[in-house]
């Protein structure tokens, strides 16, 4: 019962502001400990902290029990359960993660450039932490070890704050990582989870802009919005991901029915899931029917515009609303497009600029479309599905940001780092 | 008397948050517009606008001359007058800013890395505008132009908030960059100007975020402390520059002497100017003196700590507020330290994470403090009055970031921009 009776020994007696406030100061603390850290001790936690994940699974699965008790009385939904519910293979992917983590390069002290001044100053760019994170998410518990694990990778220390839902599953899975690090003669509080599920302690980390860096919220529209609008602190998020498949007029029949059929159904609830498919005109008669077919068949809903619901009776009306519609669903908006400039259009109209795919034999469509849309992800002759750190080879990822500030795209241990200029002289004075 | 006419009868009827509105969206159609535009056109708009501003001298210092009297009568302070003043030669110096922006490498495009996955997809990170940039500055009229400059050459739209004071100049030379827009056959919305003086301008042009996507504020603490509070856009900003020189026991005399007096007397003015001195206990008594002495003659005032001030009868006693104060005047801050860890340690308590130079013959400890001081840039044997975009070969800059995020240090056109992932396929879905 350890997991359960460490929450609840723990009544603070320090109000909410005190607490968020002597966490960001022991963060900071930790995190200019950690910054000069030894990859290998970064990766001995890591690893000491999945041995400890398997080791203690019975005390999580207990800790996740209670969780799913009070879920359960509180009528969460059957989605929510299932993201909150723990069993040994969930388990197993936690400390297997974590050891993911551990295989990947550390980008801390990285030379980005590196270049010679006329005056003689040689000047490198280096990879350092940002300093402090921030990460508030819902009833994932495991998001506590892959953030954890991430910001530590990356030289950064971490404030957790996560849903009450998960909170017993939460504090079981954050011991492990705390006596990671002890193990790994790192602080402590490199890694931290707010030993509350009182709300009003988002509202103050996102006010502690003295201790934190950057704020990651992974969760649903509701806590992303409300981040963004309450933070003092930059905030790296995923908003929405209005993912559009493009079939030009000289698309390949064949690979354009694989690639809307995996783009909108391999798994409808991701971000990079397509949402609406636009055809070209000239290509409507002969590519749309076998598409749609294939989509009614895998249990898509089509909703389409007129000339899309003319070529199949069980296409439905699409309306206004559906082309700025991120279903997360199995339902597709369908148009035909006049053209290339009409599909580009379309885009930057409704799209939420995360990712899109022009499928087309005609390099020079593909090239102008890759071009001229403005979205953190275009692909040609691929799946949008592939918006995935891992998939892009960057290993495991904090999430996709929307944002165009400093990571945009995939957010891995790469893109939870800044830099510093570090300058060789020999005596140079400024004229 | 063209350019105040056209200030004159700019009466507006429609309300300022109307107004913002409509320059921001305004600016956001322009900046997509601009995105993929040639650098070409780019550079020919720099030209045209270059030769705007040599033709139309008369008009801009006669609109000066109007700034100047309304600045005269409302006591504006003799810095802040200089500050607006223009002459032939600081027009010249204008004309020839946006040449130089023009010679500037084109960022828009750039393949940042180029990697193949093991299931064919070939992906490329490539460098695009940021997109729309809202600058608030305040009394140099230059800034209209640098900041238009560095906005087009990096492809991104730019709204210009000058103060009230430079308001006339600085209509006068925003005319200048829209003719040489429209000469390059450029929307002349990429580059516009706030046409009131109304503040509430400024607190609209914060909240703009759907339209802009970067605030640079120019200015005084003041303004950069409003903007970091109300702004719900990212701000990329220059906060403190505390700057430290730090003569450890294995350094050079005369090397230290050198870098220390231009360190600080140079320009006093400027963020990289040093503003406290660390000097070794070990080499206090041979290097303190004659450092010291250099200082007082070239008109410095010296305050130190009680070891400092027996060294030399004219060191007056530095306070605990001394450690903390950016002097940007001819006043330094002196402390005998016992070791590098005393210097590492006292920089990271008092400095603001700007920019710090190790005088020293030793390897070993510049590695150890270039390693562990986490400040933007860290200069070893070299001044910091080098924390300089164009000092790094970076072309103009348009101010040195003091945040962390995106862009760390000097902010060039390279900063200005972000990216996107173009992925080709072959026809890949998912597994």
């Amino acid at each position: 019962m350890s997991a359960i009776e460490t929450a609840e020994i723990t009544t603070l007696d320090e109000d909410t502001g005190a607490l968020m406030t002597r966490l960001g100061q022991a963060a900071r603390a930790a995190g200019s400990a950690l910054g000069p850290a030894s990859t290998e001790a970064k990766n001995a936690a890591l690893h000491a902290a999945a041995a400890e994940i398997r080791a203690r699974s019975g005390d999580i699965l207990e800790a996740n029990a209670a969780d799913m008790t009070a879920a359960r009385e509180s009528n969460l939904s059957g989605a929510k359960l299932d993201r909150l519910a723990l069993d040994d293979a969930r388990i197993e992917g936690i400390a297997k993660g974590l050891e993911d983590v551990a295989g990947l390069p550390d980008p801390v002290g990285d030379v980005m450039a590196y270049w010679t001044r006329p005056n003689g100053l040689r000047i490198s760019r280096v990879r350092v932490p940002l300093g402090v994170i921030g990460i508030i998410y819902e009833s994932r518990p495991n998001v506590t070890a892959d953030a954890g694990a991430l910001s530590l990778k990356s030289g950064n220390a971490a404030i957790l704050r996560g849903g009450s839902e998960s909170h017993y599953s939460s504090r079981a899975i954050h011991e492990c990582l705390r006596l990671g690090l002890l193990a790994a003669d790192l602080p402590e509080a490199v890694i931290q989870l707010v030993p509350t599920s009182d709300r009003v302690a988002v509202g103050e980390l996102l006010r502690l802009h003295e201790y934190v860096d950057i704020i990651v919220p992974r969760g649903g529209r509701s806590l992303i919005e409300r981040v963004f609008e309450d933070s003092r602190i930059p905030v790296i998020a995923h908003l929405d991901g209005l993912c559009h498949v493009y079939v030009h007029g000289d698309a390949d029949l064949t690979m354009a029915r694989d690639i809307v059929l995996n783009a909108k159904m391999r798994r409808t609830g991701i971000c990079g899931a397509a949402e609406t498919l636009l055809v070209d005109k000239s290509v409507a008669e002969t590519h749309l029917p076998p598409i749609i077919g294939d989509l009614i068949d895998a249990g898509c809903e089509v909703r389409g515009d007129t000339a899309t619901q003319s070529l199949d009776g069980r296409v439905t009306a699409a309306r206004e609303e559906d082309w700025t519609t991120e279903y997360l669903d199995a339902i597709l908006s369908v148009r035909v497009v006049d053209d290339l400039d009409a599909a580009i259009q379309h885009i930057e109209t409704y799209g939420s600029h995360h990712t899109e795919s022009i499928v087309t034999d005609d390099t020079e469509a593909a090239e102008r479309f890759l071009n001229e849309v403005d979205s953190a992800i275009l692909l040609h002759n691929a799946s949008t599905q592939f918006a995935d750190g891992g998939e892009f080879g960057m290993g495991a990822e904090i999430g996709i940001s929307t944002g165009r500030l400093h990571a945009r795209g995939p957010v891995g241990v790469e893109q939870l780092t800044t830099f510093k200029y570090v300058v060789h002289g020999s005596g140079q004075v400024r004229p």
